[in-house]
This record gives structure tokens, sequence and C-alpha cells, in this order.
């Protein structure tokens, strides 16, 4: 087991990551403060795991809260039904929750967290890659609004992560690809040697080699918790965590959330966002084709649905949280291994790429 | 005008109290961070004060929401009907929300204001004694559940508090005495000599004479600030600003929300809370009186409806957010001018309280 920490002054926790963690009791209760657990998980991971965390955690009063699966739940509606079970189970303030499952259950499990009388604690146990290495770590919770993705939400931290390798033997392809867009995302914005591990282990990470795995978990985990110690709330740098993903929030609006994954937005995103640094000369056409070659064999899309316009690009991208003062600003590459925050490119350079990806008509 | 701060390090705001002052500009724009501005009210308070802050904020871009007026509107029903009307309104995460209103408005505007989009600046604009008081200031935010009050909420700082006297002028009597109760608290929680000063200063204070409306207000704010500097998350001493505050929230949720006044509730829980401390013999008859007979002066309840029951009492009391390991802890009196938070008191005791309250069988 490897353990990083997040270094938040009182808000510090760890990150434990390796084999068979979820049902270690240990790692749990140093970190519940009272008598009451509410585990939230959703329908797909309760019967792999849920038995599991819930001995794990015997010492203690269970709950569980079951959601159904799929980002189209990440809503205010199922938020409230997280509050009803909360209160049901008479759940006092010292209750903690654990979110059990992937990124959308780490995502609403960890807002009710946040709002429930004013603040309760919570553990996240992620069990999909891309939990694993970027949303379960960090403090964003969110639901989403029918009008634009992550709207309504709170910066809250966890009391700790517990990332177990194990829980990703059982993941589709898919979802495992989906998680590697994230993955690739931190090589791209700050660390150019991680990008050049990932060229080179990209088949032994995609076939779950358990030390490959490991290594690109953890290497991921340290660069998100180097970004968000430096800059919590997002003022600055963490910004740069968004690479791809103003195109990538396009595209899950527009498709309603329940056809791509988040990953897979996530990727294309990247890809767009490549392009466009490509068309203001930041990067050469190597570099562009290095981007495209490793989505391409991490079995991730490159291209958008057909029926995106690039109005509806635009006018979904313009509800994002990054837009200031009218502006959208989008996370761009300078070169492999460093983004930046461009709010003063040139719009036809980004309608030029929103058209490159787009076969409808306008 | 007065000014007072809140010291909560980067998270310090001042308090202006004073007549005249919801049209100041300069009160505002030091606040404001970015182009956008959402005010938040209800449809009683608009036609009074709103066109008068549009005009002060004038050099924004101003948006509005009118709510309807009441407590049953404390809801996460109405929390959406705000994010529709900010994501209607585009407004980015530079936005800043001005709740111009009494306590629901504040709560409500406030919680919009933490969550949307994780977090976007605060001004509380309260037009009530209570607001003004109590809860414009501290940063507790939150709606009602049905099965309970202020139970999904969040803390978060206004950036300012603009108190504005004269808006207490056009307040029904029985919204300025409900104000009154929370005023009272400050006195017996921790601040003896204020006690006093009300017992001779109340006549004055209900007629709305302005000095005394103005050191009531400065009077109540300097406690509050004290106690939140302290203590900002309520891990201690701010509990004992919930003075009578579980036997009122049994009240309202028992009564749905819409047939008492907070304040009204809050000064027929202090009573009860009064009255225990007396049947746990902290505190003497005459000083019981005291409480009584200032309560009364201020022409507020000192019986909860007829028809709740003891064991409704209990029922309701239990999904209090101050109860822990399932005891319900209370704030009580030792003496006037000194509270404290007591969870080993004999549960008997407590029924006594609550049959001698309750005219209903149990």
């Amino acid at each position: 087991m490897q353990t990083l920490d997040v270094e938040l002054g009182p808000r510090s926790y760890p990150i434990y990551i390796g084999s068979g963690l979820i049902g270690r009791a240990n790692l749990y209760s140093p970190h519940i403060d009272g008598h009451q657990v509410m585990i939230v998980t959703n329908e797909t991971v309760a019967p792999l795991y849920l038995e599991t965390v819930q001995q794990a955690v015997a010492d203690f009063e269970v709950h569980t809260t079951v959601l159904p699966d799929g980002e189209q739940y990440k809503s205010m509606d199922t938020l409230n039904s997280i509050f009803d079970s909360l209160l049901t189970a008479r759940c006092d303030r010292r209750t903690t929750v654990i979110a059990l499952g992937g990124g959308v259950v780490g995502d609403i499990g960890g807002f009710a967290a946040a709002c429930y009388q004013r603040g309760i604690g919570l553990i996240q146990v992620p069990t999909t890659l891309l939990a694993q290495v970027d949303s379960s770590v960090g403090g964003k919770t969110a639901v989403n609004h029918a009008q634009a993705k992550n709207m309504i939400g709170a910066f809250y931290q966890p009391r700790a992560v517990i990332a177990d390798t194990d829980t990703l033997l059982s993941l589709a392809d898919r979802e495992l690809a989906a998680g590697v867009a994230e993955v690739i995302k931190y090589g791209l914005i700050r660390d150019a040697d991680f990008f050049e591990w990932l060229e080179v282990n990209m088949d032994a990470l995609l076939r779950r080699d358990p030390d490959t795995l490991m290594f690109a978990i953890e290497r991921s985990c340290r660069n998100k918790a180097q970004v968000v110690a430096a800059d919590e709330r997002e003022q600055g740098d963490r910004a740069l965590l968004n690479l791809g993903h103003t195109f990538a929030h396009a595209i899950e609006t527009a498709t309603g959330y329940n056809t791509w994954l988040h990953g897979e937005a996530v990727a294309t995103g990247i890809v767009m966002a490549t392009d466009l640094s490509f068309r203001l000369q930041h990067i050469g056409e190597a570099e562009y084709q290095r981007v495209s070659h490793l989505i391409e064999g991490a079995q991730l899309p490159q291209t958008p649905p057909a029926d995106i316009s690039p109005q509806q690009f635009l006018t979904h991208m313009a509800l994002d949280k990054k837009v200031a003062q009218g502006n959208i600003r989008l996370v761009l590459l300078k070169r492999i291994g460093q983004a930046y925050l461009a709010d003063a490119y040139p719009p036809a350079k980004l309608m030029e790429t929103l058209e490159r990806f787009s076969t409808a008509s306008a």
C-alpha cells in the first residue's frame, strides 16, 4: 500500500492506494467520528463491494443508500433521496458518509455530506479508475443542473480516500479507458515525463498489469494532490486540471449526460483543445500527433457526436463555470507537459476548431 | 453609521449598521468582484426596497429573483428556482448574490450563493430585526427539509452585511417582536448587563426609538460576531446561540413552518429552556420570573400550541442538529448571562417541562 497526503492544513487527508484495501477496517475507523455511517453507492457497485465495506465498518451503526447508476442521476432529485435516507435513519451531525463507487457517486455523495446539517464526515472509496485518479481527490463535489454540468456543488474535502486497485479488475474496458483520459491529462498539463511513460506503457495499462496500474494511479494522485494543495478553491492553477473539460461538458450537456462517459468526452475535449493549441501555433504538428496517437492508443474517441453544431458547442460552453465576464476561458497547451489558461485567443480560431470537429451545419 | 467586523481571517467582513444605508452604492461596490449581481428578495420586501437596491448597484449587470414570502418556501424547490434564475441570466462564478429581506431570504439566498458554481459572492441586506441581529451574521445558510428545519445547508460567510435600521420602521409589530426574542437571547446566554438594559428599555425598543434600536442591534451583532469569530463552525460555544431553538424547531416543524414566526417559537423555547433550568435548580424562581416577564413585555408567546403533545415534542426534538449519539442536547441557563450545553440532564426533568407546557394528552 502507498499513502499520499493531500496537504491542506487542518483539512489534510491521506489517499491510500493498493490491493485489497476496501475490506480493511483499520483504514476507515480512524476517520470516523461518531457512531453512524451512511454508505452511498449505486446499483452496479453494490452487488460487488457493498457487503465488504459493510463488514469493514461493522463496529458502527451502518446505513446504506443505493442510487440508480448513471450520470443522468447526478441530480438534485437524487441528492434529495440521500437526505431522505439520512433523516429517516436519524443520522446525526457526527455521521460519516462513505461514497462507494465511481465519479457520480463520489460527487453526489460528497455534496450530500457537505450539505447535510451543514457538513458531516466523508470518506471516498472510488471504484473506477477515473474516480481513483481524479474525482475522489481534491474535494470537488456537485450535482448537474439540466442546463449545465456540475453547476451546483461545494468544495468539501474528504477525511480519507481509499483507492483499492482490485476494484479496477471488474471494470468494463470502456470504463477503464475513460479513466485513462484523466491520466493522460496529468501528463499533458504538468508532467511530460509521465506522458512519455504513458506512450511506452499504454498497452500494459489497458491490460491492467498490476504494477503499471499502481504506478499510473500513484503518479496521477501525486499530481492532483500537489495542484489541490497549492490552489484548493480554484483561484488559479487548479483550473488547468480542466484541460479538455469545457469541450467535454458541452458534449455531455448536448447528449443529455447519458450517452458518453465523462472520460470519453474529456478525451475528445483534450484532442479539441490540442487542435486549438496547434492552430494558435503553441505546439507543432508532431506534438499534436503524439497527443492524438496516445488518445487513440487508449481506445478513446477523438471526435464529438456528429449532430452537435459549432453554435451548439458555443452555447453550452458559454455556461461553463470557467466563463468570466462573458469570455469562454479555455485550458490550452504551451507544449506537452505545460498548460495555461487562455482568455485572449482569437475567437475565429476557436470556430475553426469547432468546425473542423463538427460535420453538422452550423 | 457603525461598523463592526466579524474576525475570521481571510473570510473577515464588516457589518454596517445605521440609517439610510441600503441606497448607498459605496457600501456595496467594494464587496462585488465581477460585473454581475443577482438580488434575491421576496414579494413582500420587493415593493418596499428593491428599486433602491437596484439603483445602488446600477453600475453592475443587475438581475433579480423574487421569491414567495414565508418560511414554508425555505425549501429545495425554491432553492432550485434561484439556480434556474442564475443560469437563465448566465451568471458566471464572479457573480454576487445580494440577499435582500428577512431570515428566510438570507438563509436561502446565502445557501444558493454557497452552492452555485461551488460558491459565489454574497452580501446580506437584512430588512427585519431578526435578520439584522442574528441570521444575517455568521454564515449559517440553509433550507428546511419536510422532516426538520435547517437540515440542508452550509457555513458560508457573506462579504458584507448592510443593516439599515430604517427598514425596521415598515415592519409589523409582530415581526419586530419576533426579532426581540433573539435580542433577549444574547442577554441570557452571555451578556447580563444587556439583559438588564433590555428590562429597562423594552418599551422604547418596541416603539422603535431610533437610539434604542441602534444600541440593541449593535450590541446584539457585537455578541454574535464574538461568538462566531471564536467558533465559526459550531464545534463548541457557538451552539449556545441556540438557546430555546431545539424547542422552537419542534414547534415550527409540528406547525408546518407557516403559523408561528421563528422568533415567536424561539421566545417560547427560551421560556421552556428556562423552565427546565429552574427544574434542574440552576436558576431560582426570581430569575425565572425575570425571563418570563421580559418575554411577556416583548409581547411574545410563552406557551406552545395546545395540540403538540410531549411525545410529539420529543420526536421532533430528536431530529435536531444538536442531537449527538441519540441524546437531545439542550442549551440551558446556569444563570442570567451564562448558558451551557447540557447533555447529561435527567430525561424525566425534560418530560416535566414538556408536560407543564402541553395541555394535550401524550
